[in-house]
């Protein structure tokens, strides 16, 4: 599908006059994605749906790798499993969808349709493991879930979205805990290195962990509107869901002892995420690792000369092919210039394009679509050139986001009044207020403060924080933790 | 997870007594699944559901081949949605979960669980086409789905199961149909060579094609029950779809026209199907190309010599992996007996043993799964031994079901009463009274009546039969096809 003639990234709001009519514009036009008539759910179309691939496969080798297998569980949980651990269902049941009904009949116990599948799985693991020798069990399931939730947002916070969700028991506290943070780091490298996106990796407070966790830990990404999205997270369960489920082994001595589990998850919020970092006012800036369509080409220069230009193009096409680059033509019957916008907008990240002059200096033209950069290059190097430049922009685009960050870091501010004034003053400027690192005591109602005043939230208590600070920013107490602040999706 | 102690093929009951009971027992045996507490759904195991990964790579991979690419659409589908399309509700509505509460709310109009997204999707593509630049619209999605049925067979047929379903979209009757025999074929290249199981190629009879398609084509395997399982369908909705959602386009002469639909589907019941084709009394037997483990290795001979084979073990074991090999050791304090048993439960295609003697004459015990047949190989040539070896597996796997269809296949029973003679003369002889080719006049009622009376249903018209038969087996009137007649899953 491709839209109707006619400039369209004009139909694209601008960033600084409203982000989120920026987002929900890109991600239209550039036909990611569709809304359906059902409350919350939307269709991951062709180009939508093959990033996720892409993010998929980084993941799912490195989960491989470090020993883990897939598995599938079933999507319907009864009720009364939810009721086995108590903080879980505090955190999820406003959010759940009921079936009911089935086949005609009503249904004995309600099924719900599953949030996460910690409770399943749990049962699971309680009638498969019974000695040290059936441990550890490193399982991933990719699978669609459910959150019922008021508003909502494509890719970021949706109905129905896909995720995977790695759920792992341990015989021990320390290697469930070793588990939890390298799946973390696994996350870590995946989207730093395939979506370039750079992170803030640390620890969740306890009002901001999963519901049933002792420690929760998150990689947090800086969007350019300055909010923040939770890109993944991992969770230390302790014995709280062995407890809830009974899931005991024999050890070696004989004795019976509860198992430690881990559960951890990326969504397609990471989708959501990639766009509103890389993104401008033109559309999608897509990083070469994961877009659809790395190279398009088109044909430029008077019509009469075209046929012999398109013979060229396509005996390059199928270099770049050979070169497993993952090119298109466009030779519609449109104009350079509007195919130049809509493939700007879609996000692809260099542009060839081949004329008659071209041809007879024997080179084409790369632009690229991070930066705009026109080069010439020779056609013998065409391919090399090509690869070369798509690493380079996302070499680039990483070290741009990772700019945007440090502009946005905020380490000066120690009072919740500096906060306020930092606010006045972002709001005055039209400037993104970013993130905030600040001193917190460890006591939730400061935090549930400073939320209340400002919206900022804490993210994390950063693994390596640039500087520590020594009071909490509300109480003026002495810090317990150096935690970033910033209003979050 | 690994079994208990002692002889585990001896806990699965032999084909002959009770196939059935020879199917569960083997599926629960060698860990491919697990029952839930919810009715009907399964889990699978990572076992089990490593078949599924690598049947969809090989589906996967040849739909992108084609043209096609994934999407995901929203799994829950809103009631009205099933109306639109007549037959297509009639077909299915008796077997829909129903959401009916979310978010501590009532909805207001009831959600289904998808069957299949027919609906869904003629929904959004009437959004999407608009012209005939439009078409054709190639999608896939790899989905779960669920279909309440009264009795389950794990795989075969659960509440919920994963599925490809593919929908396309084109301007000519000519064009759609060109796509729904390509499916077809992709199917039956797919299933035959990555799974082993021979094809019967064709045409459903209107009673038993899809609900609410024109034609629908299937290909179906003859399990060792003689049963048929239909492992693929293809289907040609002509226009039915397309006017029941009011997918229309302009065509290049500005007419408006409704596209032409398909779809096609094949799911996890493959698993089932591949597991009933080539199993025995020891339990599993993988095709090498879809094996999780494609060989073990297994040390024998005195404890005293352990350390020095295990050794040399090691070191083979790195040769074969590095050659692609997905290889394993089973280094557990269990006899090799025990361990021959297990992994010949399992499926694995290969297992070597070395034991001193073997060092002695540098050399490793290959055997065969399929044929208990055991070959000396020398160590330095046991990569391409074991490369070569699971070839031939493969390749005989397919021959050997071929030959057991052959076997089962009656084509001289021409009237109701020979069948009836040839199904009492099978439970006598407790053979199975495998597939009948006959003629059929055409009529539902010939066909109702088979059914009834045999409990044999038409399984499909073959594209290519080895005979034609000239009068229906029911009536004796004219034939107008000539159909396999089969029991089936
Ligand atoms: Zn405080
Ligand atoms: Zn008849």
């Amino acid at each position: 599908m491709v839209g109707k003639k006619g400039g369209i990234s004009k139909e694209i709001t601008p960033q600084s006059v409203d982000f989120s009519r920026w987002y929900i514009d890109t991600i239209k036009k550039a036909d990611l994605m569709d809304y359906t008539p059902v409350r919350g759910c939307i269709v991951f179309k062709p180009d939508g749906y093959e990033l996720w691939e892409r993010i998929q496969q980084a993941m799912d080798r490195r989960f491989k790798e470090t020993g883990h297998r897939n598995a599938y569980f079933p999507m319907l949980i009864p009720e009364t499993f939810f009721e086995k651990e108590k903080e879980h269902i505090e955190g999820f049941s406003p959010e759940l969808p009921w079936v009911t009904e089935a086949a005609g009949e009503k249904l004995e116990e309600r099924l719900a349709l599953r949030p996460t599948s910690e409770t399943m799985i749990g049962h699971m693991y309680s009638q498969w493991i019974q000695s040290y020798r059936d441990l550890p069990v490193l399982i991933n399931q990719w699978a669609n879930v459910f959150r019922w939730e008021k508003r909502t947002l494509p890719f970021l916070r949706t109905s129905e979205f896909l995720w995977q969700e790695g759920h792992t028991a341990h015989a021990t506290e320390e290697e469930a805990r070793e588990e939890t943070l390298q799946m973390l780091e696994i996350y870590r490298e995946v989207i730093e290195e395939e979506l370039a996106i750079p992170l803030f990796v640390g620890q969740k407070t306890p009002s901001e962990k999963f519901a049933g966790a002792i420690d929760t830990y998150s990689v947090e990404a800086m969007m350019k509107d300055g909010k923040s999205v939770q890109a993944g997270t991992s969770h230390y369960m302790g014995t709280n869901f062995a407890k809830g489920f009974e899931i005991k082994y024999l050890d070696k001595e004989n004795q019976l002892q509860y198992v430690h589990t881990t559960s951890w998850g990326t969504s397609t919020r990471l989708i959501g995420s990639m766009i509103m970092v890389h993104g401008d006012d033109h559309g999608l800036v897509l990083p070469p690792r994961v877009a659809p369509t790395q190279v398009v080409m088109i044909p430029v220069g008077p019509s009469k000369t075209r046929d012999l230009v398109v013979e060229k193009m396509h005996h390059l096409y199928e270099q770049l092919k050979a070169s497993d680059i993952r090119v298109r033509m466009d030779l519609r019957d449109e104009t350079p210039g509007w195919k130049f916008n809509e493939w700007e907008m879609r996000g692809v990240p260099i542009r060839i394009e081949l004329g008659p002059r071209d041809l007879e200096q024997n080179q084409a033209i790369l632009a690229r679509r991070d930066t705009g950069e026109k080069l010439p290059v020779s056609i013998e190097q065409l391919a090399a050139q090509v690869k070369e430049q798509l690493e380079a922009i996302q070499k680039d685009l990483f070290q741009r986001a990772l700019q945007f960050q440090s502009e946005h870091m905020h380490l000066q501010i120690n009072t919740l009044e500096q906060l306020h004034q930092h606010l006045e003053i972002s709001e005055q400027e039209n400037q993104v207020p970013g993130w905030v690192l600040a001193g917190w005591c460890g006591d939730d109602e400061c935090e549930a403060k400073i939320k209340q005043e400002t919206r900022f939230t804490t993210r994390n208590i950063p693994f390596q924080s640039p500087v520590e600070k020594e009071v909490c920013i509300h109480c003026g107490q002495q810090a317990k933790h150096t935690v970033w602040f910033a209003r979050s999706y």
